[in-house]
């Protein structure tokens, strides 16, 4: 028997008809490797187990980013390609554009009103935008992000969200309105918990964590060559002998991880195969890795991407039904709020 | 011909139809004649010169008053009958509540991400606030105040919002909003200009601003009898001798400015007639006025209050007409921000 003590991927597996997963992406350009062992291979797995799963293409918080406002919609395509390519099924998951369901929009303004000021101003992601400020300042919307995260997660009574462990204060912002909402107005939301993930940090071919920004990503949808050409151009040291020392050999220990990753193996297993081969023969063995890991998926990718409506006819269908649960929870909401008239 | 330098008064008169006015109240309470004088009378003139008016029951601003929140369909149907008793024409006006229209809200999101936090933060209402900390502290909704009164106001492309002096920052936030958007997505929306109310302040009972909190304040709804009880407990001085003198003299001043107002006379000429007769005449001179001014309104309102569905009927109507025109306008937007999938 499964008690609530048990440990949450227990009680997943045990019974995944009672779990509702919010999930989703920031459509900011194509997604690299670090996503697919970050993320969205847990999703594909939650699938599988079962779970209900509604992904959100959080197109409105991309809007103080220009370069992507400006392509959006190649951009949200892109990814929604990805999505399918990795075996998102969109029979199973409700992928759908955060702008285009208003119902959920709209919790954004009764959520809002529990939640106080300093409250916004202690979360870490805000904090941390207000320090580097990569705008000249954070704007509303960005100062007000975790409560849109709310809505995002609560308009579908999500109750379970896989986080990192940086996104950890913003589950702890959406457990705190639900919380708040059900003592002041009645229950309507459950109260999610966080699913916290468990996947190492990928580095990027300098070593550092992949991410799109510091142009060291292996893309899902690159080519071969592509592929190659990152791996050959990708940062390593003189010791010739390689070994697994993340600490140490940032550059050689995230090929190494790479590899390990794409083969299934462990990482040291990996390094000492290579072991006094060098560099060369190791980035050899990544390129082929990856290269081979990812050609089912390039080719699934390439097959959906010959069909120009798919994309759309996905974003369609979750969109509807986005939008069919949202304004139910929106019904509920004004019930409990006593806002029907 | 009136050019763009003419007064705005004579550009209304010279062509009502390219008005859209926005306006509203906080349900809160009956209306009084504060309200009457300062803002229920020129909506009734704006009415009559053939403007476009869109009349929004702000329900979502009285969320944090936990006394208002928790009788708030009887407060929206109070204000609704205070609204049709005043003059307002549903057929003519649309009158609907904040919490009914979803695409109205949506646009709160787009718009928070054109203006900053420092700039949310100078805004003077909400220092204000912050200052007198009503609440323990300010929410969330109380902070983004301004951007919503935005959407309150850009949703039907209302391009004239009456407004007190007071209020003028609040029209400044929604005239950046409206010009930000523009600039970078496309011409979306008008720049509304406020037409500042010419309304003096109506004193109260206590010689202070009429208000509800005040506990000073003759509601449009109080029966003549109320009325007059209010009017004799109503604060004056020991100078037997009436004048009009606001500033040394506010109470019998309060008591003269509104029989005046009722009457449609002078403040300096009811106040010589009643000379040395005392504040017991000019009490049953305001109690003669006021009630002779309010029974066409009160007989209005009791024959509308029978009508038990009357209220009900007036907001599902208002409530379909924004709708209909806030998912107009969210579809433009979503357009000049290529957002449609």
């Amino acid at each position: 028997m499964i008690t609530m003590t048990a440990p949450l991927e227990d009680r997943i597996a045990a019974a995944p008809g009672e779990f509702r997963v919010l999930t989703g992406d920031r459509p900011t350009g194509p997604l690299h490797l670090g996503h697919y062992f970050g993320t969205l291979r847990n999703r594909i797995e939650l699938q599988r187990s079962g779970v209900d799963m509604f992904v959100i293409v959080a197109d409105y918080q991309v809007l103080t980013d220009r370069d992507v406002a400006d392509r959006l919609v190649e951009t949200v395509d892109a990814l929604v390609l990805d999505y399918l390519a990795a075996g998102l099924d969109p029979e199973r998951a409700t992928v759908f554009a955060h702008s285009a369901v208003p119902a959920l929009n709209q919790l954004l303004l009764p959520f809002l009103s529990l939640v106080t000021v300093p409250e916004l101003q202690r979360n870490p992601t805000v904090k941390d935008e207000i320090l580097h400020a990569r705008q000249r300042s954070v704007s509303g919307l960005m100062f007000t992000y975790p409560v849109n995260q709310a809505a995002d997660i609560l308009f579908c009574k999500g109750n379970l969200v896989p986080v990192g462990q940086d996104q950890l204060p913003h589950v702890e912002v959406t457990r705190t309105v639900a919380r708040r909402f059900n003592e002041r107005y009645g229950q309507v939301f459950p109260v999610p918990e966080g699913l916290l993930s468990t996947a190492p940090v990928l580095a990027g071919t300098d070593g550092w964590k992949m991410s799109k920004s510091r142009d060291n990503a292996i893309a899902l949808s690159a080519t071969p060559d592509e592929t190659a050409r990152l791996v050959r151009a990708a940062t390593t040291d003189a010791d010739r002998h390689i070994t697994y020392d993340p600490e140490r050999r940032p550059g050689v220990s995230g090929l190494v991880h790479l590899a390990a990753l794409c083969l299934g193996r462990d990482p040291h297993d990996v390094a000492a195969e290579i072991g006094g081969a060098g560099a060369a023969a190791l980035k050899r063995m990544v390129t082929e890795a990856v290269n081979e890991f990812l050609a089912p998926l390039r080719e699934r990718r390439a097959a959906y991407a010959k069909d120009p409506g798919l994309v759309r006819s996905v974003l369609r269908t979750g969109n509807a039904r986005a939008n069919a649960i949202a304004d139910q929870t929106l019904g509920e909401v004004r019930e409990a709020m006593s806002t029907v008239y």
